[in-house]
């Protein structure tokens, strides 16, 4: 499988009616907190590898408990698909999992907090991310089976993101950590 | 919380008896199997380490799917008590765990595989496992709160041990891994 994504900066509030207005449905609105690690061994900077553990909690189903993902991304098999290799595993005690890294020697290395707002549209996935400290993005996603449907899939996902009144010219390869680590950087932190 | 434990040789069919004349409940009847993983930074052997996936299977409600666990095991924080640091999470897919721990450069080491039967004896857990490739074992274990507490546990434990007919001067303080890695030794492999 490959995933074909477009991310862009956009205000949600003007977004949202187009959304609303193409028949998409929410399917989910969640809070992520997401603690990447630096590990002992390698420069994640440098494999473009990252690791990450995931609190995410349910914002349509009151105030529940979290649940905790960890995901392994390593680094990009081709450029031009952007496929990765990755695993990821629900896990029961954050905090557990958390010392299984530090005793390791894993350490926290970053961490991106975000609301997440997912609506389905046809075959895509559409994210209204609002990431602290960066502000407003959309993100809209899909899976492909073969490479050869790649290119097809990333032109209509264009498209969709025109009819929703934004620009994918104005697309961002970045990583929300990438972009916050760049912003540290900027502010000389 | 210390952990306070002795392992002995002993032969089930003979303790079985013994164990249950004492009033002690059964409580669990699982196979457990072990995969134990090498650093690609560090020597496990060396720093007194360990990361372990368990994948636990219930024998006494039929075929059921096993359940995974990670569990990292640090080195003796005191050699006195073996207490250790330890923490140890289910996780909800064993193969994106692997993954994750493949990813990352860690590789299998070797696997431990035991049927564990537990009991309840007053504040103690009696375990019978046999250990493929290893034989019978019975060890018994409880936590205690404070250092103070641990020379009486050791001796009561001890004196159980003779209760059930076992002679606790033979433990055995090398763990399952250890003893399969050194029976590997032997046979030269």
């Amino acid at each position: 499988m490959y995933e074909v994504e477009l991310k862009v900066r956009a205000d949600h509030d003007r977004v949202r009616e187009s959304v609303v207005a193409h028949g998409a449905e929410r399917v989910s609105h969640v809070r992520q907190v997401d603690s990447y690690y630096d590990a002992p061994h390698r420069e994640f900077a440098e494999t473009d590898e990252a690791l990450r553990i995931r609190l995410e909690t349910d914002r349509s189903a009151g105030d529940g408990a979290p649940t905790t993902k960890l995901t392994y991304k390593g680094p990009l098999v081709e450029a031009e698909s952007k496929s990765r290799e990755e695993h990821e595993t629900a896990v029961a005690d954050a905090e557990a999992m958390a010392g299984v890294l530090s005793g390791l020697g894993f350490e926290p290395a970053a961490t991106v907090e975000k609301e997440r707002e997912s609506f389905q549209l046809g075959e895509y996935t559409l994210m209204l991310d609002h990431v602290d400290g960066l502000g407003e993005f959309v993100e809209i996603e899909r899976e492909v089976s073969g490479e050869a449907a790649i290119e097809a899939a990333r032109e209509d996902a264009a498209a969709l993101l025109r009819e929703l009144g934004l620009d994918p010219a104005e697309q961002i390869r970045t990583s929300y950590l990438g972009l916050l680590l760049e912003a540290d950087t900027v502010d000389g932190d």
